[in-house]
């Protein structure tokens, strides 16, 4: 298996390591895959969905994780609007996950403590989704419905 | 025929396995149709377009319910037209429909009994919507302009 | 020739059936036109792309009517943006029209009565433009800078 | 060189033949090109992609003007952004540039005799861009950075 | 290595050879790479993607620079969106990087000093993007999380 890490220079901490500290410590242990990674740094986070590509096409990766990091302003907004949807586009057409892991600075404007306390709680939750859903499209199937959150504690099924 | 089901970990119900209890109950008996289901669990539901894909490319589905679950803040709604936009891009490429099944938080927010019987009014009505389109183009003619609802009472066509 | 008419389930009056009747009353009588229809019920406006899309695929149809009804909320109109884009790609894609036939209750907000005026008005003059189109490229350029309006009086040409 | 005008009925001036004058006293004059027109009038500008398909597609057009009069309300400005998005698909996938020459009524509610002269203006000029593109990818290279504007003045370039 | 350059006649200062020059002065002196350039001049924003495209298929160009300048009112930023939404959608078809480069004049309204000084900081820095991009996916890996910025002084990464 073959995993993509696409992330950018304009992120405030190192989310493509985050990211692949969590596969070197799980893949094989939890799930039993042993995995090669594909590392893929961009400027931007609108420059993700040609790396997601190109990581499909020319890298043969499985799945790609898209991680970025969002300014605080309404056209920092805007623009991961425009790359999640470009990212749709690239998954559909490569019939393979892209898992889209971006922490948008609105989400703790100033507080940087915060800010890192939820984009690596937000990477490392769904390292092991991207991981699940190599495994098959049933692996998640238990946890349907249960409310699960990245970057925050859970929050439940209803009862 | 053979249904997909898209459902996510995210949603606070387990809305695939009441997708299913439905089909199982009235499939045969209300359509006369004799059914499959596919199964797919994914994180949050901007991971159902590629669901949607694979289910109709790799399992052969016939139809896809793509079920989501939308939190109540502004960047979930936004999250949910990417989706919505996504999903819809499937479905004319594969030439078949994906019934498309989002509660929004916003309908009823933090009354949670509320939120799971529109929830599950939405699911249930939406299946059966799922079984007319397989059995042809005007299975629901007769219902045309009959303001019907899903999740709410019908509003009814105007005098 | 062969018109394509799809309609929903949600609208409040027959919208399918409008058309259709405009249509039996204009096509010969007044273009000449021999005309077979074929008509799609969907349960919303959000299953009118991929129902066009077999229209013109596995019905053959020339020309599509997309009728739809928009409800009176917010989200109701993001959700009138995302067919209205799915609408535009499938009508590139086939290039053949989509009359994009779309009534707003924004536009009338509880007045029922209003609401089925302008909708039934902007179906009929629709109608008419779907058979100029099939007529040629050229057949509406008489009424170029017109100020045309459907559902409305004409606002008329600036002197 | 075969140029395509798409123009609407639904505009308050006659946009295309606007067009096709300047392009008759333009065209060979000023930039030595032999010109063929064809046109093509739709209801409503999101009828205009379409269109814009049909000419380059069944009509051989090397360019598109495509004349779209957007009214005042906002649901205007979002059929405008659908028209623009869809008219960009078309122009890269033909791999040939459209001109979308969009007057919007907000930039002069109810003052006629203004938005006459600003529609007119952002037509001529926008004639003459097309022309210089037809001719080579960098006849316009000697204004880049000017602050060419269309329909007002030029703001010019910064010091 | 084959670099395109495309702006246009609406920006306010010559975008073009500003990433002309600093291409010059950069390209073999720090990447040891050797470019030829290929300059598309459009009107506005809106015509990039296309001209971008043509870059790509008809000039062989390996990557884009895409310049654009936005004006101050809102609809200049829908335009903006527009503009990078196609933008995005012609590098993930190309499998090539086109370096969206945009100043918006919301960022320094009507002071104009400033306006230059941040395109112009954002032109120099996004050029070296570029060049690092055609060097290889892991050469701006070392730069990973490190807050950088364009148009503005870098944010550094959180501690």
């Amino acid at each position: 298996m073959r995993i993509g890490i696409a992330d950018t220079t304009f992120a405030r901490i190192n989310m493509g390591e985050e990211a692949i500290l969590t596969l070197q410590k799980k893949a094989f242990s939890d799930y039993g895959l042993r995995i090669k990674t594909e590392r893929y740094t961009v400027p931007g986070f609108k420059d993700l969905p040609v790396a997601a590509k190109r990581l499909f096409e020319n890298y043969k990766c499985d799945i790609v994780l898209a991680l970025g990091w969002v300014g605080k302003e309404d056209i920092d907004e805007v623009c991961a609007h425009e790359a999640n949807l470009l990212l749709m586009h690239v998954e559909v057409e490569a019939k393979k996950h892209i898992i889209k892991i971006f922490f948008h600075e609105k989400e703790a404007v100033n507080d940087f403590k915060q800010q890192k306390k939820i984009a690596v709680d937000r990477i490392q939750k769904h390292v092991l989704n991207a991981l699940a859903l190599l495994k098959g499209k049933e692996e998640l199937t238990p946890l349907a419905g249960q409310g699960l959150r990245q970057g925050y504690d859970h929050a439940g099924g209803l009862k």
